[in-house]
């Protein structure tokens, strides 16, 4: 019998390294030839493969080629959002395990968040209700660290890491002028506040900014951030503060609701625009000081020039051992990383496998106690959380043109 | 007699390199310890120094930690928007000539943009009326690269890698949907649309985004801008476009005055916001497609992680080079690079000294025919004038953190 192949897919929207996640899958694949026929890449995720398009990485990406996957982002595959009907009797799955047959497709890998676990999850259910041999596995991604069941996810590190970075650099750049202002940085995430909790990285001495951190586990005040703000201006003329996308009241509206339109995705959240535009124009208003907003927007996920050493290597080593549990046999997991503090100090993350049931749907939010100041600040225990996830610095090759060389379809 | 000593100061906004800038003049200015004696630094430049707010470098940086200014972004000295009053005759410049006697200045130098000349300009011609020994040198920094009488200016290099690889990673993160989409870049740039125009770099092969790139030396038509996009999206489901934050239309008015409110700066500049934002729903609501836009932000005179080696080499050369001009006795000139091109296309950037009379309040923009396609794209011209200006990388040193180690006064 002709060994089986395996497909890899990539869902959701992209991080640095999610492509780090597929490098591994690949290079491991690749490396099994024993057991492994080909590796193929869905193309635009289960959306795409309903429509039968595939690539084959041996001709895609050959040589060395493939490693340039490692540092470039975006999804190479490209990506979907496309939500598997709940109802397992629906007419998709046959459809989709008749491809999977037709391709002989022995393991199926997705690279995503919550939703792709998801699909995930489906997809294994289903193929053990039909007996299918097919080897379903999860494989994390997600800037915003909020799956539950895992220490953290591959991308939330260089995303930490572009947030504290950039955010120094702004603290470096609003300090330059001896005028009182307020600069307010919105940073990614809606209801979990872990990639605004990493603008505490930028700040290097008591008192120093960012001087406020707000996230969105914690009930947003205006009239309290007023006057947390003025309290700030009575010492420093230069106050900059991080705050998240997904910052609300104590009513649950977001505070971007106050000034923007909105609308939902095609997973139900509401589409959020802009709470620091909001706050910057109140903060002018009411104190009369001169304010900036500046939304760090897509580039949290997909700068390639603050990667996180630590979390490229670590979404590398979760593909291949996501690879290597598939061979053993396991389905339905999704592959996590367990946090081993040694005597000295020293933090090692493992890969481990979890129940993707009870992973998908589920989001783990910043615990509270590590939520001080009135819910103005982070505390030092975060800072112990995220040091070791920000660590090193990756070199991307730069071409004649003097610009980062990536990998892309055309 | 006491040896004379060294001032220099920054003003306007911050670049990339206008530390390595600061780092030539007081590396220099250190190592004539025969003819120099102090080398000082204004605090909020001009402003400060009426303040009497000044420090001394052996004291301030000592040892190696001068070397950490070449890749601290913002302005070590702080800045500030001060313009000296037009007449000679005002009480301000005897003031001023008195603070530099009593603190022995025999040689000043101000890094800055077309304003800080104006101060150049005013300080020198002061001098040469009261037949003082102080020389007046410029030091020139903009990421708008819109000085005249020079090829290009420090800061500008940088900032253009800056866009050029942002741009690149926007159009990855971009092209992972297969859902139609618009995504709208807004670059800095008033009047003058460099920095816009190196979106081009991004581009890897004909017909490739940022599909178009409209620059403010055009006239900005909104019609044809939607015939644009509606064409692009014909061939291709992801469009991205660059925009300079100064489009207008054929009647002078700033695109985001369709928008937003205005204001003036000190210096009666207006006040820009949102071009991007207005083009993002205009899309939306007139083509009904998926749009989004970014705005690029203060990242772009900030980052350290994009610093091109090529700009900051000769920021530092331009530094070094002032201050052996004003040794030799120069006064009244801004420090200007000169473009060589070797008989095999080798590009060698010297530096030259000009009349800094010739350069404040004016403004040099790109070249007409530089400028193709009815104002939505740059020729090759342009390519190869910026290509040279953004090579190489820089090794901005990790600290413990794993975030960059900058150098910041408290």
């Amino acid at each position: 019998m002709a060994k089986k192949n395996l497909i890899v897919g990539q869902s959701g929207g992209p991080t640095a390294v999610i492509n780090s996640s597929l490098y591994g899958v690949v290079s491991e694949g690749l490396a099994h030839s024993d057991e492994i026929g080909e590796v193929y890449g869905m193309v635009n995720g289960i959306e795409g493969f309903l429509e039968d398009r595939i690539l084959n990485f041996r001709e895609a990406l050959p040589g060395d080629k493939l490693e340039y996957l490692k540092h470039t982002p975006g999804a190479y595959l490209g990506s979907c959002r496309y939500k598997l009907p709940e109802s397992l009797e629906d007419p998709v799955y046959p459809l989709l395990f008749e491809k999977f047959e037709k391709l002989n497709i022995g393991w199926f890998f997705y690279i995503g968040g919550n939703d792709s676990m998801d699909t995930v999850s489906k997809l294994s259910r289903y193929a053990a209700m039909i007996n299918s041999p097919v080897r379903v596995i999860g494989e994390p991604k997600t800037i915003d660290n909020d799956l539950v069941n895992t220490d953290h996810t591959p991308g939330y590190g260089s995303a930490a890491k572009y947030v504290a970075s950039t955010v120094r650099e702004i603290v470096l750049d609003a300090s330059v002028y001896e005028k009182k202002s307020v600069t307010i940085v919105e940073i990614m995430g809606r209801h979990a506040g872990w990639l605004t909790a990493a603008g505490v990285l930028a700040r290097k001495y008591e008192g120093d900014n960012p001087r406020y951190i707000y996230l969105p586990e914690s009930d947003f005040d205006t009239e309290n951030f007023l006057k947390d703000i003025e309290k700030a201006l009575e010492k420093d003329c230069c106050v900059v503060v991080c705050v998240s996308e997904g910052i609300h009241d104590a009513d649950g509206t977001f505070i971007c609701e106050y000034d923007s339109s909105v609308g939902t995705d095609t997973f139900g959240h509401k589409m959020l625009a802009g709470c620091g535009k909001y706050l910057e124009n109140l903060v002018r208003e009411r104190l009369g000081v001169k304010a900036r907003s500046v939304e760090l927007n897509v580039s949290q996920r997909c700068s390639a020039s603050l990667i996180s050493a630590a979390d490229q290597k670590e979404a590398v080593f979760a593909g291949r051992f996501g690879v290597q549990a598939a061979l053993d046999g396991i389905t339905g997991k999704m592959v996590s990383f367990i946090r081993r503090t040694e005597a000295d100090g020293t933090v090692r993350i493992e890969c481990g496998l979890e129940d993707v049931n009870a992973i998908c749907n589920e989001e783990k939010t910043v615990p509270a106690d590590w939520i001080i100041n009135n819910g103005s600040d982070v505390s030092e225990k975060f800072l112990q959380y995220v040091l070791p996830l920000v660590q090193g610095r990756v070199e991307v090759p730069l071409g004649e043109d003097g610009l980062p060389v990536f990998v892309y379809r055309k």
